[in-house]
């Protein structure tokens, strides 16, 4: 089975205290990006792959999506979804996202917020996922910006001239990197931006929007400790259509 | 009027002794993957716009496109493009690429090697690129990548571990970048991965391929000098389709 960090309850106590995890989709500075890059979700049929604590799966289905299914390969994640969604209508359930079986043509959105960078064989997944929308289908979803991932040591480095960089190395070194996020030794996968792209077009997709996000000067005035993100990409939005 | 550095003559002269001028498309390290991206050209009409001394254009020849059209700003670099192709049968014409009109729906295949991060109204570029090809037709080109261009000091730093790093700032923020390359003050224009590709698409382009360009184990066994590249991405290829 895949890396499990979340039922980490070292990571999963500190998870939970990240603003995203609190305050849900509006604790997530690129969710009105992501948002942006959604198609209409009245009567849609959703698929949330990573959903965490739920907080997309629920806001689709206050969009009035016809179906909402949520996968998470936490039990505790889902044990707190549940506990989030009172009003029941959205089916969580407990899958290694590594070797999950999706139903063929069941979905018109697919949608994953970071959590495609923990997955190792993501060209596998991103088939599965190809097959399970229906044609013309939406997948739209986040990740870990590779630019952020590849350095040996990814951190803020302040040059002799007291500007704040961020150090690439390794970047075409594409495999594992581990890193000490919330716990010690999180493993996530590096590729390439354009290893990415390829293999959701080499699978089937047509790429509709890539955005590497950054803050909007509006939301560095209100955050204005968002301003390191202007430095360098740290997340990649993308959608696209099968 | 553009900035025409290739006319400088400090520039010309260092231009002119870069193993990619001299020894033409064998010299540039990421010739086999951008050719690679290129469609049969036998019988197509062919545009390269920035052609400088003609290396594609000849190799276009060679391979039996049935028209071959090259563009420069550069008066120098045509002449000695023309010097080079004795046997004529392509047209080298000087123009703006910032200015330059296109004829409507009149090439196969449009090319452009290391030219477009000189182009400050990329948007405008491509959209004359767009219409002047026929439908289905190809746009192959590739520009340096957005992380070798977006650093206010672009740079290699060597950390306190020995590790060479490429210390970016300043991605999300686009625009002239000035910098001293073979002459002074010369400048490029950056923009994110994203804008480019946004832009495309936007244009009416299908993505096709997206090569972060790195050297192979093969030509780092050749050319030891290039594992350097293999540290941050330098270069962009990219092909499309109308």
């Amino acid at each position: 089975m895949a890396q499990n960090i979340y039922d980490d309850p070292g990571f999963f106590e500190g998870y939970s205290r990240l603003r995203r995890s609190m305050e849900g989709l509006a604790g997530a500075p690129e969710w009105p990006a992501l948002r942006a890059m959604l198609p209409e979700l009245r009567g849609l049929r959703v698929l949330d792959l990573g959903c965490g604590y739920g907080w997309f799966c629920r806001w689709a289905q206050e969009q009035g999506a016809r179906q909402v299914d949520g996968l998470d390969v936490s039990a505790r994640m889902l044990e707190r979804a549940r506990q989030l969604t009172p009003a029941g209508g959205i089916a969580y359930t407990q899958a290694d996202l590594e070797t999950v079986e999706l139903p063929r043509a069941s979905y018109d959105l697919v949608y994953s917020s970071l959590a495609f960078h923990y997955i190792e064989d993501l060209p596998a997944l991103l088939a599965k996922v190809h097959d399970t929308l229906v044609p013309g289908g939406a997948l739209v979803f986040s990740i870990e910006h590779p630019i952020y991932m590849a350095p040996s040591h990814p951190g803020w480095h302040v040059d002799e001239r007291g500007q704040k960089t961020w150090p690439i190395n390794g970047y075409q070194v594409e495999g594992p990197r581990t890193t000490d996020w919330l716990a010690q030794g999180v493993i996530k996968y590096h590729r390439t931006l354009g290893t990415l792209l390829n293999t959701l077009m080499g699978t089937g997709f047509t790429l509709r929007h890539v955005d590497e996000w950054g803050p909007t000067d509006e939301l560095l005035a209100a955050q204005p400790e968002l301003a390191e993100e202007r430095e360098r990409p740290m997340m990649l939005l993308v959608s696209a259509r099968r």
